[in-house]
């Protein structure tokens, strides 16, 4: 068994960004020519997170605000004391979401639903270059 | 190192469902022949998620009344005015939850604790035939 | 491919504990003299969680209070009329987190951020004798 390694890089606006990763991870499942195994995609940091959505603006715009009513921006947060750079509510919301997300590959291919994409979500209160990791075994 | 791949389909109900998949994934591990290694669960498909709890009424029931007050089901969500399927709620749900788990393996059974079982949420708003891919390594 | 498999055991304190297991996974990583892989930590058990967050006083308790706004302590739960141990909220808890993390291994080391630390959440309320297992490939 070999492992395909490579990494993904985003760049991310200010606010909160649900950015669609899926035809980039399938470019890289297609160069693997792994034909069964899975794909593990981790982002390093504290203030992303990964997950599967519909990719459609309404439902982006849905899962921002249940994450703004979830873990709120504006509310007092202990951690911006100690480094003043207001995003508390960034740690909080992609410790509650997570880092890491694997997905079986079929036949050469992710067995994702129809509706079914993958998102990086970044909730740092400044832009990023992001760096995603793609394993694929 | 081999890799055992199946697929375990579930009928799910009308409204939010958590179904305990713990004996049928425990029967594919067995089916697999692996002693030591991982099992990886996926649900294809936007509107389900995998967890793990204890599977007592109380707790399940506890655990949707917690999900209804996160993403209430009776709130504005701007996911149905683009398709009119009303399932907005389904989508934010699942994306927070995640769809994919891992366990590891080890002497041939499943790593789980005493009251800790494997469970599908489908939180889609009508009846789904739904496909939960397990993979073996 | 070979799999390098071990367990960590945490002593957790009645309340809800986030615990930075990072150095201990780390020592893991390198006994297991795997240079490209990724280590797979998973907690048995349906009251503890696993994620990542920066390991610093504030940040952790934000989460914790944003935990506790998401699933209180104080309010009814079936579960605890099941079994009288009063830890309804714990079960929810765990199972909205999830337990099982998954991180990718580059040149011998874990792939994490900078401010980036992995998180035992033990969601219980009386003291645990906590096992994490460490699965390295």
């Amino acid at each position: 068994m070999t492992t395909y390694h490579n990494e993904i890089i985003v760049q991310t606006t200010e606010g909160t960004d649900i950015i669609d990763l899926t035809s980039r991870v399938s470019k890289e499942v297609g160069q693997s020519e792994v034909k069964n195994g899975a794909v593990l995609l981790f982002v390093p940091g504290s203030t992303g997170a990964l997950s599967t959505i519909e990719f459609e603006s309404g439902a982006i715009n849905d899962l921002k605000k249940t994450i703004e009513r979830i873990a709120p921006e504006g509310i007092y947060y202990e951690h911006n004391e100690r480094w003043g750079d207001g995003n508390g509510y960034s740690h909080v919301r992609a410790a509650l979401l997570g880092p890491s997300l694997h997905i079986p590959i079929i036949s050469g291919k992710m067995a994702l639903g129809t509706w079914q994409q993958i998102v990086l979500l970044d909730f740092d209160n400044r832009p990023r270059n992001r760096r995603i990791i793609v394993q694929i075994t």
